[in-house]
């Protein structure tokens, strides 16, 4: 029987392994966000043209949004507006959604946070239908273990600021919100990680309801949920995740960030 | 803290840009039924050949409809039928869905009403089976509120008089109705606002059958689900939504408005 | 308001036009059940290599059926095989599927029978394990109103004689089964009802275990059932919805019934 | 009425039938390896980057594995890696998922063993977190008759030795196992073996749900349960199961296994 050493080097190991393997290719803000509704869309994200992804620009006080009226199957780094912290458009044709006025709410409040995405996927909106917080219980999900609000009111279409102010104010400093009778927000240092944390929050309420419908789900051990939360949210997995999708995303289409950018460059 | 305005300042900025954005390519009645019919397609609206679109035509007591024996995935606006009020042929080869009697009876009775859409996708004919009316418990779905009838009892397959009696009397001024063991209908002031309420009709009964079997639907407030009811029934903002599915459809077969209409308009 | 006309007009109307509108392409049986082997592919009725589909040739005694080894999406008109009554090969390549022995003892027991297809789709198979017959609660299943059987135990894996006599016996003078812990077989005069049959069974299991989760489901009126199953049933009627089917299965693979056999004659 | 003969005549039969009937083309190791991950990658077991893959290479003590960071959807015979029982890489770039430990265990514990595949498809991750084992009750999920451990609980992510042990003591001498918290893990003698089983203990997940979110799943006969499961893992039947997944895969990706092969040889 081989020994047995000790977990501590195992995760030093993966860690040191994964910084030397893993590298995102040098996408802008334009391209990863773009990446990012993308992604979402393939995995049925969209509620017709509800659902609002954005990241701060490089110049402050600016951000990145979809135009309104497009769908998340349609963004390009060219048809990204950018918008001042009242929702006046700086660059770009067309009008922003207006529902996106809470996401400057919560860039205000938390300078940690630099992508907000919104969506309305439907697990997580039968979810958010029954007046119950997110259950963390497999694996795959523990990236929520201790970092998923739970708002469970509904304030009304979030067009004004008083439904940001109560959004800003419920997902605290946790990463994720599960928005009663609306839909899920995942609020971050990078667009990779609120685009992952995106994806895995839907599959989540999917596993919940699916678990719900046929019986009563087991609680995990917190120790080690808190211990996989910690892995699953290390900077390289987290972007080899995002890389992972974003190859799905360019092969199909493989002209979504323009000519010469994409499949050349993140092809393997 | 920024300042925090009225939110019907909001509102009314809203409605303005949508005003000034938003703009849907000039589609001829034929044109923007086929595109309906594309996209309930789309969204697995259909049942085999159930499922009956129909819009007035220009000339009065005529009106468009799908020929019977053609899925919802085939419509074109070249196999659309021109029918009087009883059914019979005025323009196109091939017969009218007999099922289709029950329109007129709508049309007849409520001026108002510009387009039918009726079908029996999945989640709607599940829910329509087990006696209960369509909830409204998520954002996406107060579409529907205090605007979805409900009858409660089946009528038999409505190829005749008496179904179309009750089925017109059972809607009474709302747009929707959930038909028991049967499927939904919409009779709208548009084709874009009948067609945008049957894609998300079924949206809602989806999200109802998973709440319902996972647990317990918690109810909204009426006077925000009011609001956002009001919301998104504006007509530019069905309008943004029909446009953005047409273009999904128009991207799954460019050629479905024919050569040369589509796309090249359509196209961002 | 209009004058109310007899419902029975109506159906005589109806009846009428069908036959003048509703004509199928000349296909011959190996055709008809390539077709219906590749429409029960796209409707996801395969499970593995289960699923037996088949039907009497011209020859007396003699049986079309795939060849054992291939999926339903792999049918061609000349990869079916010719078989005597025993399971004998006539002609063609390969073996028979050894659970087709059982179709022999309803084709002789049953005259009427001219086309066996039997499959193990997800629904069925769910649905077939909970110990409940199929439920008809929707007008689109009044197919099977009082017309599908129902075998409440599972025999074995039906690859000897006993077991095609449980089943023969089973299925009397039903067009359907629902086979316990196994999955749905139809009985037909017809390649073209036979398909139709399965998969609107298909579709009644998913409506009723939806339905089931989310709550009770309630009973719809014998003779509106009795009076719509055989409006269903007209054999134009399920020749037309077979032939859209068809289209449907001859987009997505122009070349399974070979060179210039097929759209040519099949598009519209 | 024909003469019933004896059901282990026709055994034999079919046995003699698909050992002259069914051969798989001379893939090799990495070659079959790859079909296994884009066949399970097209059923949906993806989840991220989550889901290990692995057989023993001819070399003893070496294996090989799917390169950490691609997807299930993006194995080739090329990019597997070749690595020595302490997760060396000897042949290939990149680094293993640091997941695979556990398959170690495994390998070193069971000769038997020649490939593992462990996933964390979406119908058993919900099952796997209600508490309950797998239910063996339709015909087609057998294969796991007395064949499927369940570890009860969750020993953590499987990175280290500990996790390694748990599994490899748990799974016994069954063929597979259901993780709570976690996944699915086959483990067989051959890569056929493991792929079709991985492949039906989703479904039998599926299922499984399903049925129990509609009623109470009933129990089949023991002896017939028994006896199917020794008839579908027939070496023969396990290999035609394979192929036709694996031509499945190859219509999809026809480049997969690299230029002049896979189509050419696979195709009928």
């Amino acid at each position: 029987m081989q020994t047995v050493r000790d977990k501590s080097d195992y995760h030093r190991q993966t860690s040191e392994r994964m910084e030397r393997h893993f590298a995102l290719p040098d996408w802008s803000a334009r391209e990863k966000l773009t990446l990012a509704c993308r992604m979402l869309a393939a995995d049925g994200h969209d509620s017709g043209l509800a659902g609002q992804l954005s990241a701060r620009a490089e110049k402050p006080g600016a951000y990145y949004m979809l135009r309104f009226g497009l769908g998340l199957d349609e963004a390009t780094p060219e048809n990204l507006l950018l918008v001042d912290d009242d929702l006046n458009v700086l660059d770009g044709d067309g009008m922003p959604n207006p529902s996106n006025r809470f996401h400057l709410w919560i860039y205000r409040a938390k300078p940690r946070v630099n992508s907000i995405m919104h969506t309305h996927p439907p697990y997580v909106s039968a979810l958010s239908m029954i007046g119950v917080p997110l259950a963390v219980a497999h694996m795959d999900t523990t990236l929520f273990y201790d970092d998923c609000a739970w708002l469970p009111h509904w304030p009304g279409t979030p067009i004004g600021d008083e439904e940001g102010r109560i959004i800003s104010e419920a997902i605290g400093d946790r990463r994720a919100i599960l928005l009663a009778h609306h839909g899920q927000l995942a609020a971050c240092a990078t667009i990779e990680e609120a685009a992952v944390l995106s994806l895995f929050i839907e599959r989540a309420a999917r596993l919940q309801l699916m678990a719900m419908s046929a019986g009563k789900i087991q609680a995990i051990d917190p120790q080690l949920a808190k211990e996989a939360h910690d892995y699953r949210l290390k900077e390289r997995a987290i972007g080899a995740t995002f890389y992972y999708y974003a190859r799905r995303a360019l092969r199909q289409d493989p002209a979504c960030l323009g000519r010469g950018r994409g499949l050349t460059r993140a092809a393997e």
